[in-house]
């Protein structure tokens, strides 16, 4: 079961359709549970992969709050410090990724970071296949080998092992370079890696 | 003329060569100046467009020094905020992106970022094409359109408009994401953006 905390928005909604129909069970969760969504500690509790898909400002916060559902699942951290000024993307990170708040607030979890590049507004156009990579980084080499497979029947390109989950520092920003890059031609834009095997 | 400061590098000199396979005049500037190498200065004075391949410390001090001679050049500021621990590549970005620092160091040129995808080793290997685009930002947009021109005879993929210079405190930091792909891939990597028009 894959579960998405936070699975309102776009990113999330798409995610979930996406995995659907590559045959995955998903539960969403919501801290309004209603409808389709189940309480996020119930979303939690019932995963084995976690995708928290939450404002960068609450991700800490989440994972403290759910830091015991979260003990040995696989939690995916695809939050960016994103924020808007007069309508323009820009980043303001600190000295630590959101990732690695988010593991320091959950300790117990296998915390991988990862998706920072894929548009939310292109994973939510469902029918339309996502022709870019997905960059990983993580310090637990099974778990991030886990969301690579995943990740590879999500993408048409490949998952990138990007090192160490420190390295989510540098990744996590570079949304905030493709938001630009989407504003200036109007469109969504991912990434892929060139020069690879 | 294209000036290469700070050319004695991988980077410098593989983006000398690959300028003067595509037809343009070049000259290489260094602090100690001999044989092929001018003096920064003259370097600078001498050149259209120059490119700024120096340690990204001694970047915008670079910058302060050759303030009169950048006045009015177009200015291509390369340069990562990369540092390595433990041999790992990691990147430790101020407040401001180096070019931003270069430019408030030299307020006369017109700097644009880019270039921080292409390794200086992929550079190097001056007979393999290079499969992969060149991000670029900058205020000053006739001079970001010139570079573009310029990058996109350079690599076989497209030059990306990724906006304003201060976009380059999100992309400089994405050289350390990529020299991290390199260390686990044994490759040289660059990026394709997708989902361009």
């Amino acid at each position: 079961m894959i579960g998405i905390v936070g699975g309102t928005g776009d990113f999330g909604q798409g995610l979930a359709e996406r995995l659907r129909r590559i045959g995955e069970e998903v539960v969403l969760g919501s801290r309004t549970p209603r409808d389709e969504f189940v309480a996020n500690r119930d979303c939690a509790k019932d995963s084995d992969i976690v995708f928290l898909s939450v404002p960068p400002g609450g991700l800490a916060e989440m994972c403290a709050g759910l830091a015991t559902d979260l003990e040995g699942k696989i939690v995916v951290s695809v939050a960016s410090p994103v924020v808007f000024r007069d309508g323009k993307a820009a980043a303001e990170p600190g000295e630590l990724s959101l990732a690695e708040l988010g593991a320091k607030a959950a300790p117990g979890a296998r915390m991988v970071a990862g998706f920072h590049t894929v548009s939310a507004k292109a994973l939510a156009r469902v029918d339309e296949p996502l022709d870019e990579d997905v960059l990983l980084c993580g310090d637990d080499e099974d778990a991030k080998g886990i969301v690579a497979d995943l990740a590879e029947r999500l993408v048409e390109g490949r998952a990138v092992d990007a090192g160490r989950l420190e390295v989510a520092r540098w990744l996590e920003p570079l949304t905030a370079v493709l938001l630009n890059v989407n504003r200036r031609y109007k469109v969504s834009s991912g990434v892929r890696v060139t020069g690879l095997p």
